[in-house]
């Protein structure tokens, strides 16, 4: 069977699990902590990075980019189920595009300091960077949710999922990095009536069972973190 | 014909050019500053991201991740070149990890930094974000860059390129942003001969004289910066 290396709170490794969920794929889930590393892993994959996805014939195919580009031509052409990227080039772009704005702009502005300073420094040894959080940061990221939500309704406005009218990948991306915030209770829901609607939609899905059972040890999340009544 | 939205010190708009230059797809290139986009370019495009690439159908595909997979499915596979993502998945799993190592870590570690503070604060209005430059943060980046020329030293070891045997669009990322920082003059490249060695391969091809004719007005390259035997 094939492995995917993550760690539960890491968006990346999420839209991963999604990914392979909706291509109803199973995988061994092989935890990672992602500030300490261990000599297996690194022996893998010396940069660190989450997710790798070991695949059936030992292949270690490293970063979300590579892993999302490899299972969309090794496996989802294979399944008979409509490509989670879309039908046509202009298509795809459209969700690549989304995705990229996930990954490079709302992880910059806002998982990357909210998870940085929250999970890492609480759970890190001082030698790894663990200490006390960096409040000003995390306070800087909870207030760059907000256009992040406003996008979310405004693409909603107009289609009935992010990229177009099926859902996709951008989808998974979005709502995997905005579960990790969630975890954590820091998502203003109330502020974006569409932006909720669209993510209680994703979250009924059963392909989420999994994200919402992740429970970190010494950090339980909200109640309403797994209810799909939020 | 299509045109490409860019700034010629973008690392991500180079990567582009230098990809339908070895494609030998002729594209107008439209100037665009990152700091003060123009009204049209955003009506095109609200977030302001760049690279932007209009077809000849007036599709309009946004941002370095969606133009080069667009590329790929859409032009790639017609001319009948050996693609620049590799022949085999694993092949393509490798370039990509390469290209996200250069567009993630390198941008954030050394461009970002290093661009941001030595070009948009000094041609940027105040209002724009301009400004004196932080040099600490100056600091900070050109430090950085030392163990990326290791890694292409490492690579190098086993390789004829970055991916493999064959120049991939890795080579392309990494030569497209170790090229705005070597605009600056910015490059230790007595570091490490393997990299060197690399980027005068890379630097001599056709396909990159067109980098190397760019000049930015009031910010003059140095010398060794269009010079093939720096």
């Amino acid at each position: 069977m094939a492995t995917l290396h993550h760690y539960p709170l890491d968006p990346f490794s999420r839209r991963i699990r999604l990914w392979l969920a909706e291509h109803e794929i199973t995988a061994e889930l092989a935890d990672e902590l992602p500030w300490a590393p261990r000599k297996p892993f690194l022996t893998l994959n010396p940069s660190g990075v989450l997710p790798v996805f070991v695949d059936d014939d030992g292949s270690a195919i490293t970063g979300v980019e590579a892993v999302s580009e490899y299972l969309e031509e090794s496996r989802a052409s294979k399944d008979g189920k409509a490509s989670l990227l879309g039908a046509t080039p202009v298509e795809r772009a459209e969700t690549r595009r989304l995705i990229a704005w996930f990954d490079v702009r709302f992880f910059r502005e806002v998982g990357r300091p909210i998870l940085t300073e929250k999970i890492e420094r609480r759970f890190a040894k001082p030698e790894q960077g663990g200490g006390a959080p960096n409040m000003t940061a995390v306070r800087a990221g909870l207030k760059n949710i907000r256009p992040h939500l406003a996008l979310i309704g405004a693409l909603l406005e107009k289609r009935n999922w992010l990229a177009g009218d099926e859902l996709s990948s951008a989808d998974l991306a979005a709502a995997a990095h905005l579960s990790c915030i969630d975890y954590l209770g820091d998502v203003p829901w109330s502020e974006s009536e569409p932006a909720k609607d669209w993510y209680a939609r994703i979250k009924s899905r059963p392909t989420f069972r999994s994200l919402l059972a992740d429970h970190i040890r010494g950090m339980p999340p909200p109640r309403s973190y797994a209810d799909l009544d939020f």
